[in-house]
């Protein structure tokens, strides 16, 4: 059953087993990288790519480790077998410092209703902007209290802009504007690399939208500038926005919809 | 025996029970405030100023806890008498979020060798900014990474300066400079409130320095411009630098010393 067991470091535990003592200095301070993908049908979606980017990440804040990808494929494919996984959302999260501690966890698979799809959801902006913006590591505290903000509100996201009123990027999620034939979305150097964050830039490419490396302002999303606005991650293909800040970004989601179905018929490939 | 035992909300356990399980989205962000103080012949030293500023620190990131300051006295007096502690380091540990998790650990008393005041100690400097300054919190990546790198240069501290080249505040300290009869220090909202910064700066003023609240420059650093630079932190009182970047600040540390001198005489006074 998923979630029953983990696997820490190679070994299978099971999951109220998989604890860090709060005394350890690496766990105090954050500094681990991780990542979240999905199992479906017994298979892990993209895993190569999350492996990349999970050395990616640990060499931008630098944390080593000598577990290689063959190594971890082995122990997610341990955890499949185990608790006989079809379908999970996965997490690897890896400890660095004097040792590594890496624990591979599996919950039930983060979907979301077909309403928000259809309807979109709504966003609040927040001022801030992450610490090593290409590295996915345990520095979240500004993603958790953004969120929470955002949740307060009855909002889904919190989109995070940075001293010059460019939205960056969601807590969770990359982020996207379209106006007539051009897709907007933040310079690689300024954000995490998602991995459906590739996959929407080539959908894009396909649908002939050409794609601008320049983060949407914040002026102009409040003023309506946009035609369809999105956010993207590895649980939401694309996710069309209905609103930001209370402003309504009406719209069937056109684009938006045809980005995700073709981000989603890529699942099976790698 | 110190660091045998520790509290977990309230219960004694053994330190080796005081763990947080890795999915918790609370670890996992750092959503937690913290406090460490001294414990000397069995009394937790300035304990109403480490409990005022906890409060601070949770205001400060929205996160709420009901355990009143009679409740966390009782607590630490507990770990006090059941491990027989006389001299000890203190660590407050609190985890916000649907349910609060607050530990108490104990350790070895943190002190330094006497070379490090009669030498100092060096620093780097690094380009970074705390989130959120007035709170103590679990957003440490930062501070981890930057001390890794000072260590790696063999130095005690990094400083961080900000995008406007003003050096705030260390990874664990604060930080001040002295020229003349002056002494520069960031001002409140840009920094730590450090329980031992209020002491140095009181300790400025009987010493017959005029405090001005102006983070010393990078620049001014690194050109010689002060006459003495040290920094302040529970654990140090106040500890000489005797260089920055390799740039030399030999002096007989002074007034640094003096300050040092008369904050560690306020350790019996609250």
């Amino acid at each position: 059953m998923v979630g029953e067991h983990a696997i820490y470091n190679g070994r299978v535990i099971l999951t109220s087993e998989a604890v860090m003592p709060i005394t350890c200095k690496e766990v105090q301070s954050g500094f681990y990288v991780y990542e979240s993908l999905r199992i479906i049908d017994s298979y892990p979606v993209h895993l190569q790519d999350h492996l990349e980017r999970l050395a990616l990440s640990a060499k931008g804040i630098g944390l080593s480790y000598t577990v290689g990808d063959e190594v971890f494929t082995s122990w997610i494919m341990k955890l499949i077998e185990v608790d006989t996984i079809e379908q999970a959302t996965l997490r690897i999260q890896m400890y660095g410092g004097p040792v590594t501690h890496v624990f591979i966890t599996a919950s039930k698979i983060l979907t979301y209703p077909d309403s928000y799809y259809s309807d979109g959801v709504s966003a609040i902006s927040y001022r801030g902007e992450r610490l090593f913006p290409s590295s996915k590591t345990g520095n979240l505290l500004l993603n958790y209290v953004a969120l929470e903000q955002a949740k307060r509100q009855g909002c889904f996201e919190a989109l995070l802009f940075d001293e010059k009123n460019r939205v960056l990027e969601g807590t969770r999620s990359n982020f996207y504007a379209i106006k007539k034939n051009t897709l907007y979305t933040a310079s690689d150097d300024l954000v995490l690399l998602g991995i459906t964050r590739q996959r929407v830039l080539r959908s894009a490419d396909i649908l002939g939208l050409s794609v601008h490396y320049e983060a949407p302002d914040i002026q102009a999303l409040h003023e309506n500038y946009y035609d369809e606005i999105f956010i993207s991650a590895t649980s939401m293909a694309a996710m069309p926005l209905c609103s930001i800040d209370g402003i309504s970004y009406g719209s069937d989601f056109k684009r938006t919809l045809a980005i995700k179905a073709q981000v989603r018929a890529w699942d099976r490939e790698d």
